[in-house]
Parts: C-alpha cells; sequence; structure tokens
C-alpha cells in the first residue's frame, strides 16, 4: 500500500487524533494554562515517538518548552525542518462560540475548536503525513527534522535563542510551515513574502484613582478621550500611518509585482463579502490585496477603560489602555517601529495627562523566492491533489520564525497552507476544513516524495 | 436629655446601625442583586417602624421599591419631605479596593465601603436624627414625610411616576435632601445649584466577527479606531464641546454668581492635589469651580472593544462601545440634549463602520433660591454645629428629583451634604468620615427644631 492511499484509509483516525489534539486549551499566553501547555508538549511527544520519529524530546526554555525530533536515515536525501507550534490564542468573546472552543464539533464539513486552524490542524497534516510514509514504506524519502513550539502566539519569545543554540542540530536544506491559508478550496496558493509586526500597550493615567464625573468632570482630562484623542492621529483620512519616518523603509512594489498582486481573484466585493463590513476602508492608492499583504498597517487590537458593565456609571476613570499592532512589510525594522511609533505617541501625548508605552513583542517581516526547487516540489504537490496550479501570493500576517531560520540556519521556508480564509483565526468560531485538512495531508507526503527528486 | 444629648451619648449604636446597612450589596443596575435591593428596602423599613414612624411600608414600582414613611402629628407645624436612597453604584473596579466594599472598616476615623458617603450614610443622618427627637421628646417638632428611593444610580427609572401618583400623599411645604458633600470638616457649604444629566451608549461595528489583523487589517475599519476618531471630534482642543447647538440653552453666568463662585476656596491647586492629575484641563474662559459645577461637559465613562487580556492578540475586533455622559446646567434639556449628541454622532460615523446610539437615562438639572425661611434653618443648623455660616455653591453633580418635586409638588429642596470631596464616590475605597456622619445627626436635628421656628 502506498502513502496516499494509507492516508486515505486512516482518515477519520486522523481526524480523531486532531479532536484529542484541540480538547487541551493549550493557551499560551494565559499563565493558569501552564500545565496545559506542558500537556500539549507531551501529547505530541508521544504521537511522534508513535510514528517512529527519533530523538523525541520536550526541550524546556525559560518560557513553555519546544517539542524536537528528528530523523535522519535517509542517506544522501536532503534535510527538510518541519516548524509548527502547539500553542493556541485565547478564545474571547466566549459567548460568541456556538460550540465550546475546546470540544471540538463538527458541523457540515468543518471542525470547530480553537486552534483547528492555527496551528494544531495544520501541524497534525505533518505528523499524519510522515506516519502514512513511515507506515506504508517503513521511512521517510528524506530526512526530517520537526520543531514545535509553544509561543507562537506570544511573539515566540525563546524561540531565536533555542535556534541560535541549536543551530548544528537543526542544519538542513530547506523548512516547511503550514501555518497560512489558501485562497480558497479549489486555488492553493504560495506564500512568498509575509508581514513582520511591532506589538505595544498604551497606557493613559490622569487621576489617581476613578474620579465622580459629576463633581471632577470638566477640569480634569478624561483618559478614555485623551487616548481617542491620541489614537485619531494616528492615520490620516485616507488610512495613511501619520508616524513620522514609519514609511521610510518599504520595500517600493515594482509594477512587476503589483500585476501579479493583480492576478490575485480577491477584490473589495470578496473582501466586503468574507468580513460583513459595509464598505472597504484603507489606503486607496493600494488595491486591497495589497493593502492586506504588501502594505504596513497600525491596528487597535484592544482598548479599555471606565465602567463597561450593565447599565450607568457616572465615573470619570482614572486609567485608559490600548494595544496597537504595526504590521509590517520589508525592509521595515519591528524594534526601529516600535521606537518611532512610542516616540511619536509620547509626542502627541498632552501635559494634562500621563502616558506610558510597553513594548510586548516583534518579529521580522520575509519575502522567499519564488524559483527555488522546493518551491517547484511545493507547486508540483498542490497541482497534484487539487488539479490547479497555485498561485504564488504575499500574505498580511506574520510568521517571524521565517526570518529567524534564514538568519540562523542560512535556509529559504516554503510556506504550504492548508487553511481557508474563512477559518475565523484568532476569533469565534474557528474551525478547519476537514476536507482540507485530508488534502494536505496527502499535499504534504507528495511534497516530501517530490522534494528527494528535485534537490 | 435633650435630643442633641442623645444622638451624642448613642454615637457607637449609630456607626454599628451604619454597619449593618453597608453590608447589604443593593447594586440597583446590576440585575444579580435584586434581592439584596429587597433586603435593604426591608431593613430600612425595620428601622424607620422602630424609631415610631408609623404607616411605613416597602411600596412596589417597576423597579427597585421605594420606601415611604410618614409621622403627621406636629399639628399646625409645617410638613419636611426627606428624600434619600439606599441604592449603590457597583464597586469596580474590585482589586483597587483596600478592604472589601461591602465590610465596613475603620480607618483612621473613616469608614470604608462602597454607599458610606453616597447615600446610605447621608441617609441614615436623618434617621438618626429623627430617632434622638423622638427618643428624647416623645415625637417631632414638625411633620415628617420619608421617601427613599433604590433606583437613584440608574436614573430614577420609576420615581417620577410613582411621586405622581402620590401627589396628595407627598403635599410637604420643603424637601432636605442629603446626598452632597460640603468643602471641607471646617467649611460648610449649602448647594444652591445641580447639574442635569444625559446618559448615552454608543456602539460601532465593522466586520461580523473578530478578524485576524494580519489577514484583514488595512482594508477594513477597525471600530475602536473608528470610534476614538468619532470621540475625538466631540471636544475641541480648548476641551469647548463642539456638539452644534449643544450650548444653545445655557443661563450665562451673570458677574454677580461669578463673583460669589469665585469666593469658593477651591482652584486648579487645590484640585491638582485632590486628584492627583497632572495638570487642569478644560474651557481656559472659566475657573476650575464653574467648569466642574456651572458648565455643562460631556465625559466618556467607559469604553472597551478586542482583547484586553493579559499579552497580545493580534485580533481586528468586530465591535467597540463607549458609554458616554453629559452633565447639563439649566436651561438645557437633557432629552434635546442627547438628540443633539445622538445626531451629531451619526454626522459623525464613516460609512465604513455602521454606528447605533442607545439612550440609557436623563434627568434635569435645578436652581433653588437661596433666601428661602428653609435655607436659613439649614444655614443656622450648619453654624451651631461647624462654628462658621456656609458658604452658597453650585455643585458638578445631578439629583433630578430635585426637578421632580419642584414640579409634581411645587416645593423647594434644601441640599444638606455631610459628605467630604474625599470620598471617592463610585469609585474604589469610598469612606464616609466618621466625625462628619456625628456632626450630621446633630446638625438634622437642630435643622428640624429651627424649620418650626422659620416657617
Amino acid at each position: 500500500m502506498n502513502a496516499i492511499a494509507y492516508a486515505h484509509d486512516h482518515r477519520e483516525e486522523a481526524l480523531e487524533q486532531l479532536k484529542h489534539f484541540l480538547r487541551i486549551p493549550s493557551i499560551s499566553t494565559l499563565s493558569e494554562h501552564q500545565e496545559d501547555m506542558q500537556r500539549a508538549a507531551q501529547w505530541l511527544q508521544e504521537q511522534l515517538t508513535g510514528l517512529g520519529m527519533e530523538r523525541v524530546e520536550i526541550a524546556p526554555t525559560p518560557g513553555h518548552p519546544i517539542v524536537y525530533a528528528e530523523w535522519l536515515q535517509a542517506e544522501g536525501a536532503p534535510t527538510v525542518l518541519i516548524y509548527g507550534h502547539y500553542d493556541v490564542q485565547p478564545p474571547d468573546p466566549l459567548k460568541e462560540w456556538q460550540s465550546d472552543p475546546f470540544t471540538p464539533t463538527e458541523r457540515e464539513g468543518q471542525l470547530y475548536a480553537r486552534g483547528a486552524s492555527d496551528d494544531k490542524g495544520q501541524l497534525l497534516v505533518h505528523v499524519r503525513a510522515l506516519e502514512a510514509l513511515m507506515k506504508s514504506a517503513g521511512g521517510f524519502p528524506v530526512n526530517v527534522k520537526c520543531l514545535f513550539e509553544g509561543e507562537e502566539e506570544i511573539g515566540s519569545t525563546n524561540l531565536d535563542a533555542w535556534i541560535n543554540s541549536n543551530r548544528e542540530r537543526l542544519a538542513a536544506d530547506v523548512a516547511i510551515i503550514s501555518d497560512s491559508h489558501i485562497l480558497n478550496e479549489q486555488q492553493p496558493t504560495i506564500v512568498y513574502g509575509l508581514r513582520g509586526l511591532s506589538y505595544i500597550e498604551v497606557h493613559v493615567e490622569s487621576a489617581r484613582s476613578d474620579l465622580h464625573s459629576g463633581i471632577y468632570g470638566g477640569a480634569v482630562h478624561n483618559p478614555l478621550q485623551a487616548l481617542c484623542e491620541i489614537i485619531a492621529q494616528l492615520h490620516d483620512n485616507t488610512g495613511r500611518i501619520t508616524v513620522p519616518g514609519f514609511y521610510d523603509k518599504v520595500r517600493p512594489l515594482d509594477p512587476e509585482e503589483r500585476a501579479e498582486l493583480a492576478r490575485v481573484p480577491y477584490n473589495e466585493d470578496t473582501l466586503l463579502e468574507e468580513t460583513g463590513a459595509p464598505m472597504a476602508w484603507g489606503e486607496p492608492e493600494f488595491s486591497v490585496v495589497e493593502r492586506t499583504t504588501a502594505r504596513p498597517t497600525l491596528e487597535v487590537n484592544g482598548m479599555g477603560g471606565g465602567f463597561m458593565g450593565e447599565g450607568a456609571k457616572t465615573v470619570l476613570p482614572a486609567k485608559a489602555a490600548a494595544k496597537l499592532s504595526m504590521r509590517l512589510v520589508p525592509d521595515q525594522d519591528p524594534w526601529e517601529i516600535a521606537t518611532l511609533v512610542s516616540e511619536h505617541l509620547r509626542k502627541l501625548a498632552p501635559p494634562t495627562i500621563r502616558l506610558e508605552v510597553r513594548e510586548l513583542h516583534h518579529g521580522w517581516g520575509a519575502i522567499i523566492p519564488r524559483d527555488i526547487p522546493p518551491m517547484k516540489a511545493a507547486s508540483e504537490a498542490y497541482e497534484e491533489v487539487f488539479g490547479v496550479r497555485p498561485i504564488f501570493v504575499r500574505e498580511g500576517g506574520s510568521i517571524p520564525v521565517v526570518a529567524t531560520l534564514k538568519k540562523e540556519l542560512g535556509i529559504d521556508t516554503v510556506l504550504m497552507g492548508f487553511g481557508l480564509p474563512d477559518d475565523n483565526l484568532h476569533a469565534p468560531n474557528e474551525k478547519m476544513n476537514i476536507s482540507m485538512f485530508y488534502r494536505g495531508i496527502e499535499t504534504a507526503i507528495l511534497f516530501y516524495q517530490k522534494l528527494a527528486e528535485v534537490m
């Protein structure tokens, strides 16, 4: 029996295995889930050991552990490094989930759960592909190293240092990551560009404690109002970011690349249909595809202060805070951008309040050459399973490890996504299309087989 | 034994009684405290019956009940209507309280608890004054009617209708309310002006669910950003409200009244010391006292959206909301102002988002003549206990019942406050100065005695 047939015959087992993985609430950002993070790492270790990987270990870091495994018996064949992450985003707002985020639930061909697509489902695609190859042929066509981290959703705080300390052990010819989405079920896409990220928090204070708005209102600057006034100045009315120097290092889009991005069958109508937004927004001189993948952005990810419970409370709050993140494109430096934005925020702060900026985490963007052999292997694997050639696209999200792998190990990464745009990543009702999960396993099998041929 | 001596000898009993009252978490705005509201009303009923009031009843309303009682045996003497409220604000943010908000705790001459000053402590001043008069003289020098409601903190939703249906029963010559503060422990003040209130909620939505900021950021208008941009336009950079028509009905301050308000020993330095704010804010052509008492304001009482938990979440939220309230001065109409602000918000809303305004509750401001006989009685009572004549001031807060009593019963209200400016009303660590509580009881006794003489 060949690997594809094996995978086909063991689909239900694969789905049950994914559900097991999804039941572990491995939320890296919440300290009360520390134990669940350990459980998720142990569970992964067991799966990798079970399918025949060697030197499987849970490597401690100052934060959540890294799960590492290897299999190096494909003499003379290239070595591929598989990266994935077993941590997930918090499920808030909980009440908008139609089923419990940590009780995987099938509805109309979709599997709903936090992490279903980002990234447990896509990580397991590779675990199942390796299992199919091992069970059907007794080994892999390439040498394999697995690097699964537990801090992707909190900025991979300890990953870079760990990779740096384990450079020889991690040596490989190429990396593969499935942590992105394709255009739609019919049209696969290969991501060759990623945005970087800077994430900061802004805190504004006026009085030392909450005040009665009737007694002090009108003479003390309301911190929520002040924060609104500051945030409102970060974009001009065309959606362009006003922070001085923000666009200085943005690599201009050349006409050839713009023409290619224009071939992506995605426009304002698609955007409005997918999101339900009443109207598109943003820099008018760039297309929707360019705005979301090839242009930097500044978002308010959260903001709060004062009383937001039921009913009315006439409070003049003492504090207000917001979480801001900037999506960056080559060649913007995330640390430099964080500094520029922080300096601008401090400049905008009036003397009637106190403002503090805290930097949370940063990551570089990346662009991967479209013409290297592993890209060919990926393209052919997709075409064989989906029946059409994939389109090369840039993606708006951030996978900072791509830049780290290039810097530390000197290797390029193939971003082979099996998610879909409506997977509700980081949002309520996250899901994985079950058919995409199955086709992902087959595509990964073919990729590993073709990699041995092209490299 | 006269009433003052009785009150003096029963101080500890009075304080214990107040602590009992404060242990009932009668938070009118939170539906889970429905039963506590009933308990508070019953407790009040028992106290009034116990001291000798007649026809004591818990009158149901569509919301929280009204506690009513009367004693009408002072033939030929005037009738005074005592108003107070037994409901309190929510205690959030809980973690900033130094002791539990519903476990009254004495520290350095202060009694800390939610409602200690607003208004349970000040309401009980009158209950204790009546008790002292009854126990020492077998009756009151005036006829007394008590009207204690449980919905003051949520806009007295059902009070106006109840007063309107009980006009004959409530007929009186004057009303007295202790639900305000005096300047400081040495200098009593009598409030003759109150601000009105309009309270609304603004809801902004873009997408139908939360989005990944990496995938959609840059092409969908962030609702938090949009709400910031809208709120930032509600004031100009001098602190003046920009809503068209907002100031049209504001009665101008004449030079005589401005001169009187200038005598209040309160300035920017006092404000900064009390609040800890780094600098005063607001309309530069008005003094701090005028801004907080005689000028209308617009405050953001709460705002929220997106992820504000620990760490980072790269979400583009679907929704954002804010609670806004306007403090109003004669002759602004709260309903008209709510309409003006709502219309302006809708005009400011860009087509890239959906905006909805919900009106929460409204109340009129008031100005009471300073030369009526009950004001003389109050002034003399204060002077006898504190040793100095009180100053007449306007207050920034809202007590809409004052306008209702004038409209429905044709009577003026004496606002005899026993709070202090640092009582932390509506904020963590609310407290009542224990000495003020005792002096309040004595001042109230004297007020009732003098009222019988001057009217």
